[in-house]
C-alpha cells in the first residue's frame, strides 16, 4: 500500500486539487510524506451519488454477505497492521502497544457486527397474524423488521486513529445496517486514514460490493464535512469529537430541507464520587487507579475522570496527598496534535486562574520540538466554589482532573443535581453506602449513559450490553451508543409489509422463518 | 364530570386568565359551553416542575405498577364513554359509532402498552459477564436496559379526538415508558380533551402516582406549546398534526440549549399503485375500494390516499369512470373544523387550478352553517403534469384524490421515485405481477413505513409488528412510530451498569432474573 495523498472515492482516487496539507509527527513537528489534498465539491458529488447508488444494491444483500465484507475489512487490516501501527504511531505519538491494542480492538468490532448481522436477532423482525373474523374490522396481516437508513458520513476521531476512525465503530455498525458509509478523516492522522481506507476499498472490491459502499474525503470539517451532512442523497451522521464541531454538524443537520440523524459523541467530564467508607478503606489505592485512568494515553479519552468529589476527611486528605505526588511525578506526553496541546494548556490556566481553586500539580512542561508536550495537572477546590463556577464543568481534553472537596453528603448531591449530561459516571462505595446513596444512584443515572461501581471509566468494553452514550452534551442524542452491538440501531428504521404475500416478503419475515431468526410473533418471542 | 374550560395541572385546575376561547360545533357553527382559557407562562412552569418531580418517582416504579396507572386510565375512559362520545361528536361531527370504535380502540392500546410493560421484553436488557481472566485486559460486568427520557409534552390531534389525543397513543407509550406526560390538548375539541383528562387525573390519583404525572394544557401552539417545547425539564415531544406544525416544533426543539427529540406525525399522500393485471381483473372493484378509504371519516386520516397511479388502459378507464361516479355521488361531509375545511377548499382549488389538471368530481359544497362542509374531490392529471408540478405532491386534508395516468411502467417507477417520504405506499398487484415489479417494491421500501399489498392505507392496525412513522416529511424522524408497541422506545435511552453489586442492580438486570424478562446474556437471547 502506498501513500499517495489522495481522497478515495469508490474504486477511483480522487485528483490532487488545491493547497497541500502534511502529516504533523506531533513529537518532532516535522512533517511526514506526503502532502495531502483535499477533496473538492465535486468530489462531495461524486461520493455521494456513489454511495446512493451502492446503496440500492447492499440494502438488498442478506446479512451474511455484509457480514463478510466486515470480516474481510477486519483481516485486511491484520494483514496490514505492521505498517498501519507504524505510520499511526509516527503521526499521533500513541504508543505501538497501544496501536497493537487498537488494532485487535477495532477487527474484534468488526467481527462482532459480523456475528450480530449473521444471526439476525437485532433486526427486530414481528410478525403480527391476521384474523379475518374478527369483529368490528378483521385484522391484517402486519409484518416489520429493521431496515438500512441510506448513506451515513462518519467523521473519524483524533484521540482513536483506528478503533474509532475510518473502519472504526461508526463504520462498521453502519456498514452492518446495510448503510454505505462515506468517511471525513480527521486531520491528525491521514495516512493512517488512506491505509485502512485502502483496506476498505480493498474488501468492497474483493466481496463484490458495489464501489460505492465506502469513500474517503479528505478536507475540514467546516467544508468537506458540512458540504456532506448538507447533501440530500446522506442519510445519518456520526461523529466523535468535540462539542462545538458535534453541534455544527447537529445544526447542518437540522436545518436541512430533510433533517437527518446525527450521532455525535462529544466528550465529558466523566465525574467520579468516593464515597466517605471507600475512602477510608482504600485510599492509597483509588489515588493510583485515578491517577492511572487520567493519565491513561496522556489523558486523551472521552471517558477521562475529569471530575472528582470527595468528602473532607482524614481519609480524603491522604488521598490527595497521595493523588498530588503521583500526578506531580508523572513525567510529560506526547498529545496526538500541537492543536489539542495548546487546547489543553488553555483549559489548564483557565482553571489555574478561576478563584478558589488550587493548583496541586502541572506547572506546565516544556512543549518540545513539536509543541505537543503536556504534563498532568490536578486542580482542587471546594463545594461552593464548585457550584458558583460553571466554567469549571468544562472538559479539559488532556491530562488533567479536578478534585471538588465537599463538606457533607448533601453538597455532594448538589453537585451531582448541577451535572450536565455525561458519558459516565462512577462511585466508589462499600456495599452498605451504595444502599444508603440510592438517591445519589438514581440521579446519577439521569445523568449518564453508563454508570460504574468501584472502577475507573477509562477502557469501554466493546459488548452487547455496553451504553457509550448519555445525555446531551455529552452526545447529540442520549438515546444512542457508538460502542457495542446498539450501535447498529442508528442506522435504521422500521419497514412494515402489510397483507404481502409469502413469496414476495423477505426471508427475514417469511411465515417459515427460513432464516431460522428470532421473531415476534403474535406478542411471543421466539425462533419461530 | 363537569366542564370547566381550564387547564389540568397536577391535581390541581387552572384559574381563568386571558381572552375566553369556545369550543365550536363544526356542524351548525355554534359556540358549545363553557369558554375554555389558555394556560399562562406560571402554568407551563408549574406543570413543567410536577412533572419533572414525579419523573423522579415514577421512573422508578415497576412495570407493573405503571400498567395499572395504564388500565384505571382505560376503565375510566370506558366508565365515562357516552358522555366523552356524545361531546366528541358535537366538537367533531364525526359520528358516534366511529367514536365509539376510537373509544375502544384507545382503551385497547393502553391496554396493550399495559401487557407490554407487564412482560417487560421491550426493555432490551443486556448482560455480559466479566472475565476476570482475559488477557491483556480483564472483562468487566457489564448490564444495560432501556430506561425513560424524562417529563413528555404530547400535542395531540383534531382528527382523532381520543386515539391521537389526550390519552392516546403517544401519551399511552409515554406513561408506559416511565416518562410525566403535559398533553397541549388539539382546540377543535377543547371538552373532549378535558373530559379524558379529568378521567387521567382521577387514574393519576386512584393509582397513587405523583400529580405531575399528567397536566393538560389549553393554548396556541406557537405560545403555550412552544413554551413547553423549549422548557428545560421538558426532555421529548410527540405531535400530530400538520408539516408547517410539526416541522416549527423540531426547529425550537433543535435549537434549544440541549436539544430534545421531536417525534412529530406530519402526514402524508400516501400514494396508491395500481398494476395492470390487477386493475384488469378488479377495475371496478378497486374504484369501490378507494373511494371508500378515500372519503371515510370525511377523508381526515393521516393514511388517507391521496395519490393514486395507473398505467393507461382499458381497465384504467372504467376504474376511472367508476371512480368519477362514486366521488360526484358522495354526499357533502362535516369536516372537524371550519379552519380544516377552508384549508381543504384552498387545496382543492389549487389543483383544479394547475395546468394539466382535470378536476373530475368536487365542485365545491355549500359550506354550512359550521362553514365545515366538504364534498369529494377528484383529479385526473398524466404522469409527465406530475413529474413537472411538485405541487401536485402535496398533501390536501380531506376527501381528494389525484389519479396519474402514466404511459409505461417506467413512467410509474419514475413518478415513485420522486416521491417525498410516506407514511404508507400501496401496490394492487397480482402475485405475478409483484414479483416482476421487485423494483417498484423495493423503491417504495425505501420511502415509506408502511407497505400495504391489495388493500387500503385507511386504518391503522395497533400491534407489535405495525410501523406507523415514515421518512420526512412523513414524520420528523423516520426512526419512530407513533402506533404500535414499538412506540414506547421513542421515549427511552439506554443505562448501563459496569460492576454493580447485584443487590444494588434494578430487578430487571440481576443476575437471577426475579422478573424473568427476556434478555440478551453474553449474546444470547432467553428468559434467563
Amino acid at each position: 500500500m502506498k501513500l499517495e495523498g489522495l481522497s478515495i472515492i469508490g474504486s477511483s482516487r480522487a485528483k490532487a486539487a488545491g493547497k497541500p496539507t502534511p502529516a504533523i509527527n506531533p513529537a518532532t513537528g516535522a512533517a511526514l510524506g506526503p502532502d495531502y489534498f483535499w477533496a473538492t465539491a465535486a468530489d462531495v458529488e461524486a461520493a455521494a451519488h456513489l454511495a446512493a447508488k451502492a446503496f440500492s444494491e447492499i440494502k438488498q444483500w442478506p446479512g451474511k454477505r455484509r457480514a463478510g465484507l466486515l470480516r474481510r475489512i477486519a483481516e485486511l487490516i491484520e494483514a496490514n497492521a505492521p505498517v498501519i501501527q507504524e505510520r499511526a504511531n509516527l503521526e499521533t505519538a500513541l504508543p505501538l502497544a497501544r496501536l497493537q491494542g487498537e488494532t485487535a480492538r477495532t477487527c474484534g468490532q468488526l467481527r462482532l457486527f459480523a456475528t450480530l448481522i449473521e444471526e439476525g436477532w437485532w433486526l427486530d423482525a414481528r410478525i403480527d397474524h391476521a384474523d379475518p373474523n374478527r369483529k368490528p374490522l378483521p385484522k391484517p396481516d402486519v409484518r416489520s423488521m429493521l431496515a438500512p437508513l441510506g448513506p451515513v458520513v462518519v467523521f473519524s476521531s483524533s484521540n482513536f486513529p483506528l478503533a474509532f476512525s475510518v473502519a472504526g465503530g461508526d463504520t462498521a455498525s453502519a456498514l452492518a445496517a446495510g448503510c454505505p458509509v462515506i468517511v471525513k478523516p480527521h486531520q491528525g492522522h491521514p495516512g493512517t486514514s488512506e491505509l485502512v481506507g485502502l483496506c476498505v476499498q480493498q474488501a468492497v472490491r474483493d466481496c463484490g460490493a458495489p464501489e460505492g459502499a465506502f469513500s474517503l474525503l479528505y478536507g475540514a470539517g467546516r467544508e468537506v464535512g458540512v458540504a456532506l451532512v448538507k447533501h440530500p442523497l446522506v442519510k445519518a451522521v456520526g461523529f466523535t469529537g468535540s462539542r462545538a464541531g458535534g453541534r455544527a454538524l447537529m445544526d447542518a443537520a437540522a436545518a436541512r430541507p430533510e433533517p437527518i440523524p446525527v450521532y455525535a459523541e462529544m466528550g465529558s467530564i466523566n465525574p467520579v464520587f468516593l464515597l466517605p467508607g471507600a475512602l477510608q478503606q482504600n485510599a492509597e489505592a483509588l489515588a493510583t487507579g485515578l491517577h492511572g485512568s487520567v493519565t491513561l494515553g496522556v489523558g486523551q479519552f472521552c471517558t477521562n475522570p475529569g471530575l472528582v468529589f470527595v468528602e473532607k476527611s482524614e481519609a480524603a486528605t491522604r488521598f490527595l496527598t497521595r493523588l498530588e505526588a503521583l500526578m506531580a511525578a508523572t513525567p510529560p506526553g506526547t498529545m496526538l496534535t500541537a492543536d489539542l496541546c495548546a487546547s489543553y494548556r488553555a483549559g489548564v490556566e483557565e482553571f489555574a486562574a478561576a478563584s478558589g481553586v488550587r493548583r496541586a500539580a502541572g506547572a506546565g512542561a516544556d512543549p518540545g520540538a513539536g509543541n505537543a508536550q503536556a504534563d498532568a495537572a490536578l486542580f482542587v477546590t471546594d463545594a461552593e466554589t464548585f457550584l458558583g463556577n460553571h466554567q469549571l464543568m468544562d472538559e479539559v481534553f488532556g491530562p488533567s482532573t479536578l478534585v471538588v472537596e465537599c463538606s457533607s453528603r448533601d453538597q455532594m448531591l448538589a453537585a451531582a443535581a448541577r451535572l450536565e449530561g455525561q458519558l459516565t459516571a462512577t462511585i466508589h462505595a462499600t456495599p452498605g453506602e451504595l444502599t444508603a446513596n440510592r438517591d445519589l444512584v438514581a440521579l446519577l443515572e439521569g445523568k449518564v449513559g453508563r454508570l460504574l461501581c468501584n472502577g475507573f471509566p477509562t477502557g469501554v468494553e466493546v459488548c452487547h450490553a455496553m451504553n457509550h452514550g448519555g445525555p446531551y452534551p455529552a452526545t447529540s442524542d442520549g438515546r444512542s451508543t457508538s460502542v457495542g452491538t446498539r450501535a447498529i440501531t442508528r442506522f435504521t428504521r422500521a419497514v412494515c409489509f402489510q397483507n404481502f404475500p409469502d413469496a414476495a416478503l423477505p426471508d427475514e419475515l417469511k411465515e417459515a422463518n427460513p432464516l431460522s431468526l428470532w421473531r415476534l410473533v403474535d406478542g411471543k418471542l421466539g425462533r419461530h
